[in-house]
Protein backbone atom coordinates (compact mmCIF):
# COMPACT_ATOMS: atom_id res chain seq x y z
CA UNK A 1 0.00 0.00 0.00
CA UNK A 2 1.34 3.75 -0.59
CA UNK A 3 0.53 6.68 1.08
CA UNK A 4 1.45 9.89 1.44
CA UNK A 5 2.89 11.56 5.06
CA UNK A 6 4.02 14.99 6.08
CA UNK A 7 5.73 14.88 9.77
CA UNK A 8 4.81 18.39 10.32
CA UNK A 9 6.33 20.15 13.09
CA UNK A 10 7.39 23.41 14.75
CA UNK A 11 10.17 23.73 12.98
CA UNK A 12 10.60 21.48 9.71
CA UNK A 13 8.47 20.19 7.15
CA UNK A 14 8.98 16.62 6.07
CA UNK A 15 7.10 15.18 3.36
CA UNK A 16 7.39 11.14 2.36
CA UNK A 17 5.92 8.89 -0.38
CA UNK A 18 5.80 5.30 1.68
CA UNK A 19 5.52 1.78 0.09
CA UNK A 20 4.37 -0.72 3.04
CA UNK A 21 7.01 0.66 5.43
CA UNK A 22 9.82 1.99 2.55
CA UNK A 23 10.06 5.68 1.86
CA UNK A 24 10.15 5.98 -2.39
CA UNK A 25 10.55 9.27 -1.85
CA UNK A 26 11.36 12.70 0.35
CA UNK A 27 11.07 16.33 0.68
CA UNK A 28 12.11 18.53 3.51
CA UNK A 29 11.90 22.18 4.48
CA UNK A 30 12.30 24.83 7.04
CA UNK A 31 8.12 25.62 6.60
CA UNK A 32 7.89 24.05 10.26
CA UNK A 33 4.46 25.04 11.89
CA UNK A 34 6.05 28.51 13.75
CA UNK A 35 7.12 29.86 10.14
CA UNK A 36 3.44 29.97 8.91
CA UNK A 37 0.16 31.82 9.18
CA UNK A 38 -3.33 30.59 9.08
CA UNK A 39 -4.23 29.70 5.54
CA UNK A 40 -0.96 29.04 4.14
CA UNK A 41 -0.33 25.23 5.00
CA UNK A 42 -2.60 23.93 1.91
CA UNK A 43 0.09 25.63 -0.25
CA UNK A 44 2.69 24.80 1.24
CA UNK A 45 1.64 21.08 1.38
CA UNK A 46 0.57 20.68 -2.28
CA UNK A 47 3.98 22.94 -3.46
CA UNK A 48 6.38 20.04 -1.67
CA UNK A 49 3.83 16.97 -1.82
CA UNK A 50 1.35 17.87 -5.00
CA UNK A 51 3.03 15.78 -7.59
CA UNK A 52 2.49 12.51 -5.46
CA UNK A 53 -0.81 13.43 -5.12
CA UNK A 54 -1.68 13.23 -8.93
CA UNK A 55 1.05 10.12 -9.08
CA UNK A 56 -0.99 8.58 -6.76
CA UNK A 57 -4.65 9.47 -7.18
CA UNK A 58 -5.83 6.53 -4.73
CA UNK A 59 -2.87 6.67 -1.69
CA UNK A 60 -4.31 7.95 1.38
CA UNK A 61 -2.62 11.07 3.36
CA UNK A 62 -1.97 11.49 6.92
CA UNK A 63 -0.62 14.33 8.32
CA UNK A 64 1.52 14.01 11.69
CA UNK A 65 2.95 16.89 14.91
CA UNK A 66 1.82 19.86 15.31
CA UNK A 67 0.26 20.62 12.35
CA UNK A 68 -2.64 19.44 14.26
CA UNK A 69 -2.11 22.16 17.32
CA UNK A 70 -3.86 25.64 17.75
CA UNK A 71 -0.86 27.55 15.71
CA UNK A 72 -1.49 24.58 13.09
CA UNK A 73 -3.24 23.82 9.94
CA UNK A 74 -6.33 22.40 11.81
CA UNK A 75 -6.37 22.13 15.53
CA UNK A 76 -6.60 18.36 16.06
CA UNK A 77 -8.49 17.18 19.64
CA UNK A 78 -6.18 15.39 21.61
CA UNK A 79 -7.67 11.41 21.85
CA UNK A 80 -7.48 10.37 24.98
CA UNK A 81 -5.23 7.30 26.85
CA UNK A 82 -5.26 4.87 26.99
CA UNK A 83 -5.15 4.82 23.18
CA UNK A 84 -4.01 2.75 20.44
CA UNK A 85 -4.28 2.57 16.24
CA UNK A 86 -7.65 2.02 16.45
CA UNK A 87 -8.80 4.73 18.93
CA UNK A 88 -6.38 6.84 16.93
CA UNK A 89 -7.52 6.64 13.36
CA UNK A 90 -11.30 7.11 14.62
CA UNK A 91 -9.93 10.55 15.87
CA UNK A 92 -8.51 11.60 12.39
CA UNK A 93 -9.51 14.83 11.13
CA UNK A 94 -9.51 15.64 7.78
CA UNK A 95 -8.26 18.56 6.39
CA UNK A 96 -9.60 19.72 2.36
CA UNK A 97 -6.44 19.31 -0.33
CA UNK A 98 -8.93 20.22 -3.15
CA UNK A 99 -10.02 18.54 -5.90
CA UNK A 100 -12.08 16.36 -3.64
CA UNK A 101 -8.90 14.60 -1.93
CA UNK A 102 -8.73 14.66 2.32
CA UNK A 103 -5.52 14.64 4.12
CA UNK A 104 -5.88 13.17 7.69
CA UNK A 105 -4.22 14.64 10.49
CA UNK A 106 -3.38 12.39 13.43
CA UNK A 107 -4.62 13.49 16.71
CA UNK A 108 -2.18 14.26 19.59
CA UNK A 109 -3.18 12.31 22.64
CA UNK A 110 -3.87 13.51 26.44
CA UNK A 111 -3.31 11.63 29.64
CA UNK A 112 -4.02 12.66 33.27
CA UNK A 113 -1.08 11.13 34.94
CA UNK A 114 -2.40 11.97 38.39
CA UNK A 115 -6.66 13.56 39.07
CA UNK A 116 -6.36 16.80 37.71
CA UNK A 117 -3.15 16.84 35.96
CA UNK A 118 -2.28 16.77 32.59
CA UNK A 119 0.33 15.32 29.80
CA UNK A 120 0.14 15.85 25.70
CA UNK A 121 2.46 14.40 22.88
CA UNK A 122 1.64 15.45 19.08
CA UNK A 123 3.44 13.26 17.01
CA UNK A 124 5.20 10.84 19.63
CA UNK A 125 2.29 8.57 19.36
CA UNK A 126 2.78 7.78 16.23
CA UNK A 127 6.43 7.19 16.75
CA UNK A 128 5.58 4.78 20.05
CA UNK A 129 3.26 2.69 17.96
CA UNK A 130 5.66 1.72 15.07
CA UNK A 131 8.24 0.80 17.88
CA UNK A 132 7.36 -2.74 17.99
CA UNK A 133 6.95 -2.70 22.06
CA UNK A 134 3.39 -4.25 22.79
CA UNK A 135 4.09 -4.36 26.43
CA UNK A 136 6.69 -2.24 28.26
CA UNK A 137 8.10 1.34 28.80
CA UNK A 138 9.57 3.33 25.82
CA UNK A 139 11.31 6.86 26.55
CA UNK A 140 11.11 9.21 22.96
CA UNK A 141 13.93 11.77 23.73
CA UNK A 142 13.91 14.92 21.59
CA UNK A 143 13.78 18.56 23.57
CA UNK A 144 10.45 17.04 25.70
CA UNK A 145 11.34 13.60 26.97
CA UNK A 146 8.24 11.63 26.74
CA UNK A 147 8.22 8.19 28.78
CA UNK A 148 5.47 5.75 27.35
CA UNK A 149 3.68 2.76 29.34
CA UNK A 150 2.71 0.38 26.74
CA UNK A 151 -0.10 -1.98 27.20
CA UNK A 152 -1.39 -4.67 24.56
CA UNK A 153 -0.26 -2.78 22.28
CA UNK A 154 -2.18 0.84 23.29
CA UNK A 155 -0.59 3.76 25.09
CA UNK A 156 -1.43 3.25 28.65
CA UNK A 157 0.01 6.53 29.70
CA UNK A 158 2.84 8.58 29.38
CA UNK A 159 5.19 11.76 31.56
CA UNK A 160 6.81 14.58 29.51
CA UNK A 161 10.05 16.24 30.96
CA UNK A 162 10.79 19.46 29.90
CA UNK A 163 14.89 18.47 29.63
CA UNK A 164 15.97 19.43 26.35
CA UNK A 165 14.26 22.39 26.85
CA UNK A 166 15.48 23.00 30.67
CA UNK A 167 19.33 22.17 29.29
CA UNK A 168 18.71 25.13 26.52
CA UNK A 169 17.61 27.78 28.51
CA UNK A 170 19.88 27.33 31.65
CA UNK A 171 23.06 27.38 29.17
CA UNK A 172 21.91 30.72 26.67
CA UNK A 173 19.50 32.72 29.78
CA UNK A 174 20.72 31.29 33.50
CA UNK A 175 23.20 32.48 36.00
CA UNK A 176 23.50 29.00 36.19
CA UNK A 177 25.29 27.89 33.05
CA UNK A 178 26.78 31.23 33.08
CA UNK A 179 30.60 30.19 34.28
CA UNK A 180 30.44 27.00 31.65
CA UNK A 181 33.71 26.56 29.25
CA UNK A 182 34.55 25.35 26.21
CA UNK A 183 36.08 22.67 25.17
CA UNK A 184 33.09 20.45 27.36
CA UNK A 185 34.69 17.47 29.25
CA UNK A 186 32.30 15.03 29.09
CA UNK A 187 33.31 13.59 31.98
CA UNK A 188 31.07 15.81 33.89
CA UNK A 189 28.03 13.85 32.40
CA UNK A 190 28.84 11.25 34.76
CA UNK A 191 29.25 13.83 38.09
CA UNK A 192 25.83 15.52 36.66
CA UNK A 193 24.54 11.82 37.45
CA UNK A 194 25.73 11.19 40.59
CA UNK A 195 24.23 14.40 41.61
CA UNK A 196 20.95 13.58 40.75
CA UNK A 197 20.62 10.98 42.72
CA UNK A 198 20.70 13.02 46.10
CA UNK A 199 17.28 13.99 44.68
CA UNK A 200 16.19 10.57 44.50
CA UNK A 201 13.81 8.99 47.52
CA UNK A 202 13.43 10.26 50.59
CA UNK A 203 16.79 12.39 51.23
CA UNK A 204 15.79 14.58 48.25
CA UNK A 205 17.23 18.15 48.44
CA UNK A 206 15.31 19.61 44.93
CA UNK A 207 16.41 20.13 41.91
CA UNK A 208 16.21 23.73 41.97
CA UNK A 209 19.02 23.08 44.54
CA UNK A 210 21.05 21.16 42.54
CA UNK A 211 21.40 23.56 40.15
CA UNK A 212 22.76 26.86 41.79
CA UNK A 213 24.75 23.68 43.34
CA UNK A 214 26.26 23.54 40.20
CA UNK A 215 27.07 27.01 39.91
CA UNK A 216 28.46 27.09 42.94
CA UNK A 217 31.26 24.41 42.65
CA UNK A 218 32.56 26.10 39.46
CA UNK A 219 32.52 29.61 41.44
CA UNK A 220 34.21 28.22 44.33
CA UNK A 221 36.62 26.45 42.40
CA UNK A 222 35.44 22.88 43.44
CA UNK A 223 34.77 21.94 39.95
CA UNK A 224 36.27 22.88 36.57
CA UNK A 225 34.03 25.10 34.17
CA UNK A 226 35.03 22.83 31.07
CA UNK A 227 32.61 20.06 33.78
CA UNK A 228 29.76 22.59 33.92
CA UNK A 229 27.26 21.96 30.48
CA UNK A 230 27.89 18.07 30.74
CA UNK A 231 27.19 18.17 34.51
CA UNK A 232 24.16 20.08 33.98
CA UNK A 233 22.74 17.44 31.55
CA UNK A 234 24.12 14.68 33.16
CA UNK A 235 22.10 15.90 36.64
CA UNK A 236 18.63 16.81 34.28
CA UNK A 237 18.74 13.96 32.73
CA UNK A 238 19.16 11.55 35.98
CA UNK A 239 16.47 13.87 37.69
CA UNK A 240 14.15 12.92 34.54
CA UNK A 241 14.99 8.89 34.97
CA UNK A 242 14.71 9.12 38.68
CA UNK A 243 11.52 10.77 37.97
CA UNK A 244 10.31 8.15 35.41
CA UNK A 245 11.25 5.14 37.31
CA UNK A 246 9.25 6.10 40.10
CA UNK A 247 6.20 6.56 38.10
CA UNK A 248 6.26 3.66 35.53
CA UNK A 249 8.07 1.40 38.27
CA UNK A 250 11.69 -0.44 37.40
CA UNK A 251 11.74 -2.63 34.80
CA UNK A 252 14.37 -4.60 33.34
CA UNK A 253 14.96 -2.86 29.75
CA UNK A 254 13.26 0.36 28.48
CA UNK A 255 13.27 1.20 23.99
CA UNK A 256 14.78 4.13 23.28
CA UNK A 257 13.98 6.66 20.54
CA UNK A 258 16.26 8.94 20.20
CA UNK A 259 18.98 10.10 17.75
CA UNK A 260 22.23 8.32 18.36
CA UNK A 261 24.05 10.07 20.74
CA UNK A 262 21.82 11.16 22.93
CA UNK A 263 20.49 7.56 22.99
CA UNK A 264 23.99 6.23 24.16
CA UNK A 265 23.63 8.93 27.22
CA UNK A 266 20.42 7.10 28.46
CA UNK A 267 21.58 3.95 28.07
CA UNK A 268 25.16 4.65 30.14
CA UNK A 269 22.64 6.72 32.64
CA UNK A 270 19.87 3.57 32.75
CA UNK A 271 22.61 1.06 32.91
CA UNK A 272 23.59 2.84 36.48
CA UNK A 273 20.19 1.58 37.47
CA UNK A 274 20.78 -1.42 36.53
CA UNK A 275 18.44 -1.06 33.22
CA UNK A 276 18.83 -2.51 29.74
CA UNK A 277 17.97 -0.31 27.14
CA UNK A 278 17.66 -0.79 23.14
CA UNK A 279 17.53 1.78 21.32
CA UNK A 280 15.50 1.96 18.26
CA UNK A 281 15.43 4.24 14.87
CA UNK A 282 13.06 7.29 15.09
CA UNK A 283 12.57 7.15 11.55
CA UNK A 284 12.07 3.83 10.83
CA UNK A 285 9.74 3.44 13.93
CA UNK A 286 7.88 6.95 12.61
CA UNK A 287 6.80 5.29 8.68
CA UNK A 288 6.13 2.06 11.09
CA UNK A 289 3.74 3.88 13.07
CA UNK A 290 1.63 5.83 10.29
CA UNK A 291 1.72 2.49 8.34
CA UNK A 292 -0.58 0.89 11.30
CA UNK A 293 -2.52 3.90 11.30
CA UNK A 294 -3.39 4.72 7.67
CA UNK A 295 -3.74 0.41 7.75
CA UNK A 296 -6.52 0.98 10.71
CA UNK A 297 -8.07 4.08 9.12
CA UNK A 298 -8.42 2.02 5.11
CA UNK A 299 -10.13 -0.58 7.67
CA UNK A 300 -12.51 1.72 9.72
CA UNK B 1 29.02 53.47 67.18
CA UNK B 2 29.11 55.35 64.10
CA UNK B 3 29.78 53.25 60.57
CA UNK B 4 29.92 53.24 56.97
CA UNK B 5 28.43 50.23 54.80
CA UNK B 6 28.22 49.64 51.31
CA UNK B 7 25.81 47.30 50.69
CA UNK B 8 26.97 46.21 47.03
CA UNK B 9 25.31 43.70 44.66
CA UNK B 10 24.97 42.57 41.12
CA UNK B 11 22.70 45.68 40.30
CA UNK B 12 22.30 48.28 43.06
CA UNK B 13 25.26 50.53 45.38
CA UNK B 14 23.66 51.22 48.66
CA UNK B 15 25.25 53.39 51.39
CA UNK B 16 24.99 54.11 54.91
CA UNK B 17 26.06 55.51 57.55
CA UNK B 18 24.89 54.04 60.62
CA UNK B 19 24.89 54.74 63.87
CA UNK B 20 24.69 51.73 66.63
CA UNK B 21 21.26 50.15 64.66
CA UNK B 22 20.43 53.35 63.34
CA UNK B 23 20.25 54.91 59.89
CA UNK B 24 21.85 58.25 60.02
CA UNK B 25 22.03 58.69 56.20
CA UNK B 26 21.73 56.79 53.19
CA UNK B 27 22.50 56.60 49.23
CA UNK B 28 21.47 54.55 46.48
CA UNK B 29 22.11 54.29 42.64
CA UNK B 30 22.33 51.32 39.60
CA UNK B 31 26.66 51.97 40.17
CA UNK B 32 26.06 47.44 40.97
CA UNK B 33 29.08 45.77 40.35
CA UNK B 34 27.57 44.59 37.39
CA UNK B 35 27.80 48.13 35.46
CA UNK B 36 31.43 48.66 36.69
CA UNK B 37 35.03 47.72 35.69
CA UNK B 38 38.17 47.00 37.32
CA UNK B 39 39.50 49.71 39.02
CA UNK B 40 36.45 52.27 39.00
CA UNK B 41 35.20 50.71 42.55
CA UNK B 42 36.92 53.27 44.98
CA UNK B 43 36.22 56.03 42.46
CA UNK B 44 32.08 55.04 42.73
CA UNK B 45 32.17 54.10 46.54
CA UNK B 46 34.46 57.64 47.42
CA UNK B 47 32.06 60.01 45.00
CA UNK B 48 28.95 58.12 47.04
CA UNK B 49 29.95 57.86 50.71
CA UNK B 50 33.05 59.92 50.38
CA UNK B 51 31.73 62.99 52.54
CA UNK B 52 31.17 60.44 55.43
CA UNK B 53 34.49 59.07 55.46
CA UNK B 54 35.67 63.30 56.08
CA UNK B 55 32.94 63.79 58.60
CA UNK B 56 33.56 60.25 60.50
CA UNK B 57 37.36 59.90 60.46
CA UNK B 58 37.61 57.11 63.09
CA UNK B 59 34.27 54.94 61.58
CA UNK B 60 35.20 52.00 60.13
CA UNK B 61 33.99 51.12 56.64
CA UNK B 62 32.23 47.92 55.89
CA UNK B 63 31.40 46.43 52.27
CA UNK B 64 29.20 43.58 51.89
CA UNK B 65 27.75 41.99 48.67
CA UNK B 66 28.80 41.14 45.23
CA UNK B 67 31.96 43.27 45.80
CA UNK B 68 33.57 40.44 47.22
CA UNK B 69 32.86 38.45 44.30
CA UNK B 70 35.03 37.75 41.45
CA UNK B 71 33.75 40.62 39.27
CA UNK B 72 33.48 42.71 42.45
CA UNK B 73 36.13 45.02 43.67
CA UNK B 74 38.63 42.37 45.27
CA UNK B 75 37.76 38.90 45.49
CA UNK B 76 36.93 38.03 48.97
CA UNK B 77 37.70 33.93 49.26
CA UNK B 78 34.84 32.47 50.86
CA UNK B 79 34.67 31.35 54.68
CA UNK B 80 33.79 27.97 55.69
CA UNK B 81 30.80 26.91 57.14
CA UNK B 82 30.09 26.60 59.84
CA UNK B 83 30.56 30.48 60.62
CA UNK B 84 29.55 33.44 63.10
CA UNK B 85 30.70 37.06 63.52
CA UNK B 86 33.75 35.95 64.55
CA UNK B 87 34.95 33.56 61.76
CA UNK B 88 33.91 36.25 59.36
CA UNK B 89 35.38 38.98 61.03
CA UNK B 90 38.72 37.09 60.69
CA UNK B 91 38.08 36.52 57.14
CA UNK B 92 37.27 40.51 56.12
CA UNK B 93 39.32 41.71 53.56
CA UNK B 94 40.78 45.10 53.66
CA UNK B 95 40.70 47.38 50.63
CA UNK B 96 42.47 50.80 50.20
CA UNK B 97 40.87 53.90 49.99
CA UNK B 98 43.61 56.51 50.08
CA UNK B 99 44.87 58.81 52.57
CA UNK B 100 46.26 55.70 54.92
CA UNK B 101 42.28 54.50 55.15
CA UNK B 102 41.03 50.88 54.47
CA UNK B 103 37.21 49.64 53.99
CA UNK B 104 36.84 45.72 54.76
CA UNK B 105 34.83 43.74 52.40
CA UNK B 106 32.95 40.71 54.06
CA UNK B 107 33.64 37.11 52.77
CA UNK B 108 31.12 34.97 51.63
CA UNK B 109 30.12 31.69 52.72
CA UNK B 110 31.23 28.38 51.46
CA UNK B 111 29.19 25.23 52.42
CA UNK B 112 29.43 21.44 51.77
CA UNK B 113 26.23 20.30 51.54
CA UNK B 114 27.26 16.90 50.35
CA UNK B 115 30.71 15.67 50.12
CA UNK B 116 31.82 17.27 46.55
CA UNK B 117 28.97 19.30 46.50
CA UNK B 118 29.14 23.04 47.15
CA UNK B 119 26.71 26.14 47.84
CA UNK B 120 27.70 29.06 48.44
CA UNK B 121 26.22 33.19 49.81
CA UNK B 122 27.62 36.60 48.90
CA UNK B 123 25.28 38.93 51.53
CA UNK B 124 22.67 36.93 53.01
CA UNK B 125 25.50 35.34 55.83
CA UNK B 126 25.14 39.30 57.46
CA UNK B 127 21.34 39.57 57.09
CA UNK B 128 21.34 36.23 58.44
CA UNK B 129 23.11 37.40 61.48
CA UNK B 130 21.18 39.86 62.11
CA UNK B 131 17.86 38.10 62.33
CA UNK B 132 18.26 37.15 66.27
CA UNK B 133 18.08 33.76 65.77
CA UNK B 134 20.38 31.72 67.66
CA UNK B 135 18.80 28.31 66.67
CA UNK B 136 16.87 27.57 64.26
CA UNK B 137 15.81 27.82 60.72
CA UNK B 138 16.17 30.99 58.26
CA UNK B 139 15.10 31.21 54.88
CA UNK B 140 16.20 34.49 52.87
CA UNK B 141 14.32 34.44 49.83
CA UNK B 142 15.44 36.62 46.76
CA UNK B 143 16.23 35.48 42.93
CA UNK B 144 18.15 32.89 44.69
CA UNK B 145 16.55 31.69 48.09
CA UNK B 146 18.64 30.66 50.68
CA UNK B 147 17.50 28.32 53.74
CA UNK B 148 20.23 28.82 56.36
CA UNK B 149 20.31 26.95 59.72
CA UNK B 150 21.68 28.68 62.73
CA UNK B 151 22.98 26.64 65.56
CA UNK B 152 24.69 28.46 69.10
CA UNK B 153 24.50 31.79 66.75
CA UNK B 154 26.61 30.70 63.90
CA UNK B 155 25.87 29.13 60.25
CA UNK B 156 25.74 25.98 60.49
CA UNK B 157 25.20 25.30 56.81
CA UNK B 158 23.03 26.22 54.14
CA UNK B 159 20.86 24.89 51.10
CA UNK B 160 20.19 27.69 47.87
CA UNK B 161 17.59 26.99 45.10
CA UNK B 162 17.22 28.72 41.66
CA UNK B 163 13.67 29.47 42.25
CA UNK B 164 12.90 33.41 41.42
CA UNK B 165 15.84 33.12 38.09
CA UNK B 166 13.75 29.83 37.10
CA UNK B 167 10.23 31.31 37.13
CA UNK B 168 11.74 34.22 35.03
CA UNK B 169 13.61 32.26 32.77
CA UNK B 170 10.40 30.03 32.30
CA UNK B 171 8.34 33.50 31.85
CA UNK B 172 10.56 34.79 29.36
CA UNK B 173 12.17 32.34 27.80
CA UNK B 174 10.50 29.06 27.66
CA UNK B 175 7.30 27.41 26.03
CA UNK B 176 6.53 26.35 29.40
CA UNK B 177 5.14 29.53 30.12
CA UNK B 178 4.70 30.97 26.74
CA UNK B 179 0.51 30.38 27.06
CA UNK B 180 0.22 32.68 30.50
CA UNK B 181 -1.64 35.26 30.14
CA UNK B 182 -2.82 38.80 32.16
CA UNK B 183 -4.44 39.23 34.47
CA UNK B 184 -3.08 36.96 36.00
CA UNK B 185 -5.36 35.12 38.75
CA UNK B 186 -4.18 34.31 41.74
CA UNK B 187 -5.23 30.96 42.78
CA UNK B 188 -3.32 29.72 40.38
CA UNK B 189 -0.17 29.92 43.34
CA UNK B 190 -2.54 27.17 45.22
CA UNK B 191 -2.76 24.57 42.60
CA UNK B 192 0.69 24.74 41.66
CA UNK B 193 1.43 24.17 45.38
CA UNK B 194 -0.77 21.03 45.48
CA UNK B 195 1.22 19.80 42.19
CA UNK B 196 4.12 20.38 44.00
CA UNK B 197 2.96 17.49 46.73
CA UNK B 198 3.33 15.02 43.40
CA UNK B 199 7.02 15.87 44.22
CA UNK B 200 7.16 14.84 47.80
CA UNK B 201 8.29 11.96 49.12
CA UNK B 202 8.62 8.61 47.62
CA UNK B 203 6.49 9.03 44.61
CA UNK B 204 7.83 12.15 43.15
CA UNK B 205 7.59 12.39 39.51
CA UNK B 206 9.71 14.73 38.92
CA UNK B 207 10.13 18.97 38.39
CA UNK B 208 10.79 18.69 35.05
CA UNK B 209 7.44 16.92 34.58
CA UNK B 210 5.60 19.22 36.77
CA UNK B 211 7.23 21.95 34.61
CA UNK B 212 5.82 20.22 31.13
CA UNK B 213 2.37 19.52 33.10
CA UNK B 214 1.60 23.16 33.91
CA UNK B 215 1.82 24.07 29.83
CA UNK B 216 -0.03 20.62 28.96
CA UNK B 217 -3.15 21.41 31.54
CA UNK B 218 -3.18 25.24 29.00
CA UNK B 219 -3.44 23.58 25.89
CA UNK B 220 -5.47 20.56 26.54
CA UNK B 221 -7.89 23.25 28.43
CA UNK B 222 -7.83 21.78 31.65
CA UNK B 223 -6.44 24.86 33.54
CA UNK B 224 -7.41 28.67 32.66
CA UNK B 225 -4.61 30.69 30.81
CA UNK B 226 -4.90 33.08 33.58
CA UNK B 227 -3.70 30.93 36.22
CA UNK B 228 -0.59 29.47 34.48
CA UNK B 229 2.10 32.16 35.55
CA UNK B 230 1.02 32.02 39.82
CA UNK B 231 1.02 28.06 39.29
CA UNK B 232 4.66 27.94 38.06
CA UNK B 233 5.51 30.32 40.81
CA UNK B 234 3.39 28.16 43.18
CA UNK B 235 5.02 24.84 41.71
CA UNK B 236 8.36 25.95 42.04
CA UNK B 237 7.90 27.55 45.69
CA UNK B 238 6.57 23.81 46.80
CA UNK B 239 9.36 22.11 45.27
CA UNK B 240 11.65 24.67 46.93
CA UNK B 241 9.97 23.65 50.59
CA UNK B 242 9.73 20.36 49.62
CA UNK B 243 14.00 20.01 49.49
CA UNK B 244 14.14 22.71 52.29
CA UNK B 245 12.38 20.55 54.47
CA UNK B 246 13.88 17.06 53.83
CA UNK B 247 17.47 18.56 53.97
CA UNK B 248 16.88 20.27 57.59
CA UNK B 249 14.01 18.47 58.79
CA UNK B 250 10.81 20.00 59.73
CA UNK B 251 11.02 22.82 62.10
CA UNK B 252 7.82 24.33 64.36
CA UNK B 253 8.82 27.50 62.83
CA UNK B 254 10.78 29.34 59.75
CA UNK B 255 12.13 32.82 60.10
CA UNK B 256 11.34 35.04 56.80
CA UNK B 257 13.70 37.23 55.52
CA UNK B 258 11.90 38.86 52.24
CA UNK B 259 10.25 41.86 50.75
CA UNK B 260 6.49 41.51 51.90
CA UNK B 261 4.57 40.41 49.11
CA UNK B 262 7.07 37.80 48.63
CA UNK B 263 7.62 36.88 52.59
CA UNK B 264 3.61 36.16 52.75
CA UNK B 265 3.57 33.78 49.68
CA UNK B 266 5.98 31.57 52.03
CA UNK B 267 4.08 31.94 54.88
CA UNK B 268 1.24 30.84 53.13
CA UNK B 269 3.12 27.74 51.46
CA UNK B 270 4.70 26.88 54.99
CA UNK B 271 1.04 27.02 56.68
CA UNK B 272 -0.03 23.81 54.30
CA UNK B 273 3.00 21.86 56.16
CA UNK B 274 1.51 22.87 59.46
CA UNK B 275 4.82 25.39 60.02
CA UNK B 276 4.66 28.72 61.43
CA UNK B 277 6.47 31.48 59.74
CA UNK B 278 7.66 34.85 61.15
CA UNK B 279 8.10 37.69 58.95
CA UNK B 280 11.60 39.90 59.50
CA UNK B 281 12.76 42.83 57.91
CA UNK B 282 15.61 42.35 55.89
CA UNK B 283 16.90 46.16 56.08
CA UNK B 284 17.26 45.91 59.79
CA UNK B 285 18.32 42.58 59.80
CA UNK B 286 20.73 43.72 57.16
CA UNK B 287 22.30 46.64 60.17
CA UNK B 288 21.91 44.51 62.81
CA UNK B 289 24.22 42.03 61.15
CA UNK B 290 26.53 44.73 60.26
CA UNK B 291 26.40 46.02 63.54
CA UNK B 292 27.74 42.44 65.22
CA UNK B 293 30.44 41.70 62.60
CA UNK B 294 31.61 45.50 62.80
CA UNK B 295 31.63 45.07 66.67
CA UNK B 296 33.82 42.27 66.17
CA UNK B 297 36.15 43.40 64.00
CA UNK B 298 36.86 46.09 66.33
CA UNK B 299 37.44 43.75 69.13
CA UNK B 300 39.42 42.02 66.74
Amino acid sequence: MRFIVADWGTTRFRGYLIENETVLDQVSSDEGVSALQKGQHRDVFLRQCGRWLQAEPDAPVLLVGMVGSREGWVEAPYATCPAGPAEIARALVPVDLGEGRKGYIIPGLFCEPAPGAADVMRGEETLVLGAGIEDGLICSAGTHPKWILMRGGRIERFATYMTGEMYAILREHSMIGRPATEPEDPKGFDLGLEAAERNAGEARVGLLHLLFSARASVVSNRMHSSLLAPYLSGLLTGDEINGALAQFGRPDSVTILAAPERAELYVHALKRHGIKAEIKDTQQALIAGLARIVRQHALG
